[in-house]
């Protein structure tokens, strides 16, 4: 559900650039310069407004956001800059606002020019602009969609020194997510203050926790882009980095990341199934990451889920490719409560495994008894829709 | 096609345990011990057949190998050490050999025992030892075969000394196939004498240059083997590592084996396409198998392969997340002949592209333009078929 928050406005309206004339264009505004903290995609393939979004970030400060969805302006060279660069100089303009101030975004497809659109956007501002309101949000979650089959919302409050603050997000993503970093698009405000380095610290780490245990098909995006705006309008002394507020705002922060991330793997092309894949019992974190998500990429341990087909050695050989080493002799794995596997062996817990494994949700849980180490991962299963789809994208 | 090979014979039976009564015990026998050299699966979690048979080779010498498909032996602990070792004995037993002499391999499900089958496997391997001929190796590639549509065999005559030796090879593979060591079923039998050094490095190199060059779902199997057995029937003075004949039998040899892989790829689970993707123009060799690899087992790019779709920012898309630092703004890329991107923006040969796409064979050429490192990976695209298979396998 949507909370909206005093100073953050935001709409989204539909400009030109998608065929299916669906909403594609969104802007969020601030009513005052918000401390802005970023995260972006780690590919080294970058979007023109990824790298133009980076560099304006450096002041801390951003005032307004606007997205077009349908195409992604990636590799696109200088030609995609100048683009990207027209767009933010008309909408600061339309709001008298600077230039530096506003960021750009795109998320579509990757390899086309965004030239051709770049007047229908920039003409639209000014309608986007007369859309603004507080709960337009819902118009701006709905205009950054692609592939995406629904929204993509989470909203908290939390107290911080006896004043209720809010944390919104909107996100959006279905495919191309694989947890290597920010991931996907998604933009947070807040009106709780915070001091930068604390929500700089926020952000990154609520990612961690988030967007990078999701994979819906192991392939990192291009455009991948988490912003945090906070306005202050909350009042309350900058929340600084440690201590119990900083703890209250990123269990929330880490909370409505986390619904966004569940919405998109929920969401996974073709998707029919949300499963959380537990590896504990690890050495090291970074052992159980590398395990969760090898087993979270699979194909065959996808389209195993897909099938509802408790066929485990498929798990258990893919986190033997891990790069991990542990003794397999030792290893029990469980779906749900049931037992299939102890001590790398059988256990005759099949049947109630494989109705277990109709359910919507599922957890896999791989325990290597070596440590007191987890981490986990969400993946999606792998459908015949989905290839079905992704056969048919661009053309 | 099959080219015999003096004092090697083999023979393929149905045995019982494949439900779909089809061939799945094969034998392949030497009339002396051969020298046997092996490379098997690097996946932590291993067959008990590659257990033994990693053990077993350690002596130099095979002179049997028993195979079955339908049961892998994975995942079975004691007991299956235990299972796989009635078996060779009731093979040495009746062939009359030592039991360190007998390898056994298994491929199929993992994760089930092989117990209940044992006694069927032995009282069928008179009938096995009494088919055994020269050109039984037809019935033994198609006895090795699970979800394999095809048999696949592979041979080559190279004159050594003015004798004219034979290289011949079966293989078994169509899924959980990933380059990363020896990969699938592989046997390989010569009549060329060979030193036993320069008989291990010609297997691990051509393996190199053809399994390890391939995927289907980046999937590593835990039953990965590949056996070479030479006899040294041709009498040649033994081939030494380096040198002209090293050479030869090397060219041969990896001409074989990716034959074989070729093949592997080609039915791969559900594949309509085998692509070649080229990364040249790197800095390390490593860094061009990395961004290989990386591209090759993609689902986004498998499905517009399959979708003969020339979504070419999916492969920058990927190539940007291998791990590998490089200038996205100097890459090239090619469908065959015609150039998509050139220095990482569109150029418009995309109607020519999807044409060409239309075609079983693809290449697809990554150009760094960077150095002069190059390396390929051969892969099959993501159907409809795959994800419907391999949802339905076990149940």
């Amino acid at each position: 559900m949507l909370l909206t928050i005093k100073g953050f406005k935001a709409s989204g309206i539909y400009s030109g650039i998608k065929a299916s004339k669906k909403k594609d264009l969104a802007l969020i505004y601030s009513e005052r310069p918000a401390q802005a903290s970023g995260v972006f995609t780690t590919n080294i393939v970058k979007a023109a407004p990824v790298i133009i979004g980076q560099k304006k970030l450096k002041s801390g400060y951003c005032q307004a956001i606007i997205i077009n969805s349908g195409i992604a302006n990636v590799c696109t060279g200088k030609q995609g800059i100048k683009d990207a660069n027209e767009i933010t100089k008309s909408t600061a303009k339309s709001l008298q606002i600077k230039d530096s101030l506003v960021i750009p975004s795109s998320t579509g497809l990757i390899g086309s020019f965004l030239t051709s659109h770049v007047g229908k956007i920039t003409s639209s501002v000014p309608k986007l602009i007369s859309n603004l309101s507080e709960s337009g949000l819902n118009d701006a979650a709905e205009a950054i969609m692609t592939t995406d089959a629904f929204v993509k919302i989470s909203s908290r409050k939390i107290i911080i020194d006896g004043r209720e603050g809010t944390i919104t997000a909107i996100g959006k993503g279905a495919g191309m997510i694989s947890p290597n970093m920010a991931t996907l698009l998604c933009f947070v405000i807040t009106d709780i203050a915070l001091e930068k380095t604390a929500q700089d610290r926020l952000l990154q780490n609520s990612v961690n926790d988030s967007f990078n245990k999701i994979t819906v098909d192991g392939d990192t995006s291009t455009s991948d882009t988490s912003l945090l705006l906070s306005n202050g309008y909350l009042g309350n002394k900058p929340v600084k980095f440690k201590g119990r507020n900083y703890s209250k705002v990123k269990d929330a922060l880490t909370e409505v990341l986390c619904e966004i991330a569940y919405k998109i793997v929920e969401d996974g092309e073709g998707a029919t199934k949300v499963a959380r894949i537990i590896v504990k019992g690890a050495r090291t974190e970074k052992d159980a990451d590398k395990i969760a998500h090898t087993i979270g990429t699979s194909t065959l341990v996808k389209t195993a889920l897909y099938g509802q087909d408790p066929n485990w050695g498929r798990i258990l050989a893919a986190a033997g490719r891990a790069g991990v080493n542990f003794n397999p002799d030792k290893v029990d794995l469980y779906f749900g409560d049931y037992r299939v596997c102890k001590n790398g062996m059988a256990v005759m817990e099949e049947k109630k495994a494989a109705k277990y494994l109709k359910s919507k949700d599922i957890e896999i849980t791989f325990d290597l008894k070596s440590g007191n180490k987890a981490s986990f991962i969400l993946t999606s299963d792998l459908t015949v829709d989905y290839v079905k789809f992704n056969s048919d994208y661009t053309t």
